[in-house]
């Protein structure tokens, strides 16, 4: 009684199976910072709670398999802030983020396809693929480059009659890039050239730095047939348990697609969308406060890997993670050394290492990701036991 | 820009895919019963709602991949009243038994292997199995014969060397079939003797008439490492729109891989689980009321569509459907029929075609699935419409 080829091919998680090392050394004694997962420690909106707490329902009923039309108004509006106009049945609600990518690669795939993602990418984007026999191809980015795009000639050496989609993370997990708009429209145009889609992955539109440009693939009229939005209220809201994610598309072809897929697994959590529409009515002037917290996040960790030897990271302008190379043998050893092993006055840091962010066979064996999602002075010791960490590993190079 | 065959190859949802009939049926100020779906009018216990309301969380964090603990605990003593005796890591909690579907689907069929239902199946069968290029194949049963299953002869016909389970619903989606002790263990030593996955959607468990003896695949001890329990609360506990599922399977190297499938879609949402932790505690005593309910409308429906000219059905000893053949020349086109054409003192029925419930091709036409999940004198006004209606058809046989 063999597992079918492609669960057994499925590698996991790498965000999460080092969990048993973080557990045992918790087990042992030390304080592990957890920065391995992009769990922000921001506080939900209340309006969720509150919403939810108000709930006056006798039967929880089924949904529509498109999801609560309330939650796609506010979802609606929300877009309207960013210029982009989509119609009530050009939004459907979905499981996370998650099922929104997972349905959008069945939907534009047959096993044997291919899509396109920049790497390091989101690493799930490999197990969806995986699970339904689509494979990933990635165009190499590079932490000497803060992880931009190469030119448009070496993209387009890696598509292939059976590619059939980009998916792209902007800003980056886990390299924490934005996109230029630069980089954006040679996107948009290669897409229309080699007549594929954009799936956008656009979940940390409003953690950008530093007065970075910011350009979403929802701004090309041009290119509005072939574009799906992904978002999601986790990182944006801190509502991660929430499991309330969207995609939004103007191709009729393309939804009818995913609604066929939506009504096999009938609908979405009722309670959970209507929390989310409050969440979608939150104010502006949240997003400013949460943004200015992740800033001083971002300069802590930056400012400190900057300091520690033979360490290589640009700036990272978005999203709350960075992506980091390690003067190392092997991350994810140096990783597990650093829970099972190491310690700095009963304090160890966990990581995520990045192999398992890369397409290509090879990459990534000494580099690392971290996400800034703990309090400054946390951090700051987080810092310190990475650096003293570093120095003591016996694989450092 | 071409969808993927096997989207575009998918079928829309026989049960929902008049729904667009229905709404211009109530805008013509018809009144609708509406019988193709299975959406008890039953109260969901209050419980429910009083756990959510009284979640007192700050940040709605990620959950286990796994599911909540607590939710995994009082499913285990949920399965103990059964005989069933599943560890803490036996047991996942899913988005609804369809991801429970879905995943168990991955981890045990690559491209081109099959699994094997009794048709008449529940149709979101076919839409997992579309998804993800995997074929399904039907043992036929018959409405004459109560759908019970045929020789074991006969079964094993079906199965061939890319037949990788069975998926059986018991008590049955659409048909109302409760399988006799000797059809499980049947089931059982042919899984057993081709060495097939037994794939046990058990989510009507609760809703058993006539004490007729109801089996579950759980209790087979010698077949364990075979058996996936998959489990729902929509039903049993009539919150459709909680998306709560789980599945338990003693088989290790099948956790691990529905594990991996898990973690790439994170977690399930957190209030939902919380309520659902609380339904799983709800006194045997509600079923015995729902149960007593739902007996009563499956005979009010029973008797009704007995006294029909033309009309064959067997009693259904479980769930809340019935699986009808009518005098017409084909069922869908009746049903809209009913929907557009017809009402008696301005009301009408709306059921499911059951064409799209067979694997088979050309079998169904003739026949709905009517769910009773309407209060008696309801269910006896939809009956005589239904009676008028299929009178005055024009495409009567």
């Amino acid at each position: 009684m063999e597992m079918s080829r492609r669960a057994s091919g499925m590698q996991a998680s790498p965000i999460r199976r080092l969990v048993p090392y973080a557990n045992e050394a918790r087990k042992a004694g030390k304080k592990v910072y957890p920065l391995n997962i992009g769990q922000p420690d921001i506080k939900t909106p209340k309006g969720f709670f509150e919403a939810i707490r108000n709930v006056d329902l006798e039967v929880l009923a089924y949904a529509d398999s498109a999801g609560d039309p309330k939650l796609i108004e506010a979802i609606q509006d929300y877009y309207k802030t960013y210029d982009m106009d989509f119609a009530t049945d050009e939004i459907i609600i979905t499981n996370g983020g998650s099922e929104a990518l997972l349905f959008s690669i069945i939907a534009l795939c047959d096993p044997g396809d291919n899509i396109i993602v920049a790497e390091p990418f989101y690493t799930n984007y490999n197990g969806f693929s995986a699970a339904v026999n689509v494979e990933v191809k990635g165009i190499t980015t590079k932490a000497e480059n803060g992880f931009h795009l190469p030119a448009k000639e070496e993209i387009e050496k890696v598509i292939d009659d059976k590619t059939r989609a980009f998916i792209l993370n902007n800003p980056g997990n886990p390299t924490g890039v934005v996109y230029t708009p630069e980089e954006v429209q040679m996107i948009v145009d290669i897409a229309k050239e080699k007549d594929l889609f954009i799936v956008a992955d656009e979940v940390y539109r409003e953690f950008v730095y530093d007065d970075s440009e910011y350009k979403s693939f929802g701004n090309y009229p041009d290119a509005a047939d072939r574009v799906v939005i992904v978002d999601s209220v986790s990182k944006r809201y801190s509502a991660c348990g929430a499991r309330i994610g969207s995609l939004a598309c103007k191709n009729k072809d393309f939804m009818a697609s995913i609604m066929k897929l939506c009504q096999g697994r009938l609908c979405v959590p009722t309670m959970e969308m209507i929390g989310a529409t409050e969440l979608y009515r939150t104010p502006t002037s949240y997003f400013k406060e949460v943004n200015d917290e992740y800033r001083k996040r971002r300069d802590t960790v930056y400012n400190a890997l900057k300091k520690m030897d033979g360490v290589v990271c640009e700036e990272p302008k978005g999203a709350f993670y960075v992506a980091v190379k390690f003067p190392v043998d092997d991350a994810e050893k140096f990783i597990i050394w650093m829970l099972t092993e190491f310690d700095y006055n009963g304090e160890t840091v966990m990581m995520a290492p990045l192999e398992g962010f890369y397409a290509t066979e090879g990459l990534g064996k000494d580099e690392a990701r971290i996400a800034y999602i703990l309090e400054v002075p946390e951090l700051e010791k987080a810092m310190k036991v990475l650096e003293e960490g570093l120095k003591a590993y016996p694989g450092r190079k």
